[in-house]
């Protein structure tokens, strides 16, 4: 039985939805272990979540259900869905925030049994009134197939990759973290085969030579790429913010090179 | 028993005071499920503390314990509560926080028995000292009347419903969300026998014709009135801040009617 | 058996990175029950993280695991330990972020056992790849002594504690909470002996005279100095801003003196 729920939206802490998520859960059933990931998905930013709620959920145990919310279409016709992965379940809107956890052959339901709702819905807030109950009743042993008919055209994000050609890698920045970080699309393995000592990495008007192993490889204040703990070329500045540095934004391009000189 | 307990305060994430709170009721009951609803209630703002915080107690179920401390008061000669109604539990100063949930019938009791307190109570932090160790307690089984004698003139919020006279209706704004969504104190029940279409919503200047049923129902960056989660009325504006393009603030006036054209 | 697990961290809470450790947690031990102290430690601010973090800690049970990872070094050669004082265990970066709780008696070792952490281990994220899974590990019931070798040089941060002469003590300001109320390194200890109504602080060009008891001693948008509840000497402002208002910073000097006039 997946007893494990874990949480990922874009409601922040302020306004208690989070919490009245958990009391819908907690009520169908007491004994879920609640988890969350994070609350603080930009608004709205459904590509942001995605990639968020993806880098944390590989590091959960496989016998989980995960509620992802982000939901600019709550209240219209956009489809709920449930879905499952081997053993993981999860339960979100039709939207593409699942993109890269799916897979062809997963199983996935369009939420269409009012009976495992909360008996009065809103526009609003379908986290509370639909996600957060299908999810316990997930919890306490309800079949997937029981919530919902079966549908394969869910919907996929237009996928937006970093592209190698030769020796050049056109990426972009996919997100900044607390610190400044700046995350990109070029995954480790696109370095492979390159000598990562004359990799050049040209991004916010700056050229940094070198992919570097740690932060303490630059001095205090120096801009230094690295790969990140998500596995993608970061642009990090050490006990600084390279985002405000570099003036960099998500979705702004960047490019690896390789240093002939 | 109340295994339950749900924390809703003004103390922010920032400072571990709620993890602080937490450790006190871990070390008294090892198996309490600790539930937070909210830490972000602007400092001190208790008419937004007993909001949130009643908006939110509504999903949990019956048999769990909400503290609340949202505490201007604190150090001072205001007197501290637990109480019971139905069948739940409530802890809080006595500053009319709990005025939502309370019914002139819940039973009371005015926190006077230190033995159920840490054991150096501070002048400045109640949550810890007096709230988690008797919520703590009350997850054991302890009796609400062995925490307090039992008062009945605790404190009542002064209370500024919405005023309807004929087809108007006066109110005003009660709280602003996360995303910018305006909540006004106008119950959705107000509007029982208005035609919605015909409605007409006045706010920080501006006219809002007609109440729809969901966010998707506007243009994207057009303001709209809707039914909120919470079953208010609510102005918001698609994929945008209708509290920061509208310049209202809470506690600002607005108006429903009819349009009579 | 620690079946409890506080987490404090500089991560925050906006990229998942506290959602990521607790699923490493869970994967190992599903059992555990996970408690965060704070996230919101200033990024790489260690003597700040070891203050809030020793805080939290002297409220929590004896029988649990204290996870705190503030930690500029990650990937460089800086060492991980864990650490057993009493019945507590500790898990972090050997930078001198449990400075507060260990003793010259505690038992600490070197983390270098590579099979207690996960089997990829990122430069930039120990928090996920070596600190979550020592704990989950150490939840289970592994010997401390499994984790690595026995050390007794691990990192003190040097302390500069307030200084008494006859009757003036010289302090500064350690922390600035979500109140704006200013923590100073002068403990209440120190005043023994003072007369708390002749005492006079002098802080950000003020002078306040006497020591109080609450915040409700004061007047509304008066500055008044008292106890804090981790019983260190406090100045704030009844309700509002102590910090914004004198222009105060953590790290500013201070001077609590006798009036003798």
């Amino acid at each position: 039985m997946n007893r494990i729920i874990t949480l990922t939206t874009d409601f922040g802490l302020t306004d208690g939805f989070v919490g009245t998520m958990k009391g819908v859960i907690l009520g169908i059933n007491p004994n879920a272990t609640i988890v969350d990931i994070t609350h603080d998905i930009a608004p709205q930013n459904i590509e942001q979540g995605a990639f968020l709620f993806a880098n944390a959920a590989k590091y959960f145990p496989a016998n989980v259900i995960h509620v992802v919310v982000v939901d600019p279409g709550v209240g219209s016709a956009r489809r709920a869905i449930a879905a499952r992965e081997d053993e993981t379940l999860f339960v979100a809107p039709d939207n593409g925030v699942l993109s890269s956890v799916l897979r062809p052959s997963s199983s996935v339901v369009q939420l269409n049994k009012p009976a495992y709702w909360l008996p009065r819905v809103s526009n609003t807030f379908h986290g509370r009134d639909v996600f957060a109950p299908v999810a316990a009743h997930l919890s306490l042993g309800v079949p997937l197939e029981a919530l919902g008919d079966p549908i394969d055209n869910w919907v996929r994000l237009p996928r937006a990759p970093a592209l190698r050609a030769g020796d050049e890698i056109a990426g972009r920045v996919i997100h900044i973290d607390r610190f400044g970080n700046i995350i990109t699309n070029v995954g480790e393995e696109m370095l492979s085969g390159m000598d990562r000592a004359w990799l050049v990495v040209r991004i916010g008007g700056r050229v940094l030579r070198g992919v570097e192993s740690t932060y303490a490889d630059a001095a205090r204040g120096e801009l230094v790429a690295l790969i990140s703990s998500s596995w993608h070329l970061e642009v990090a500045m050490r006990d600084g913010n390279a985002a405000e540095a570099l003036g960099v934004r998500i979705g702004d391009e960047m490019v690896v090179g390789l240093d002939r000189e």
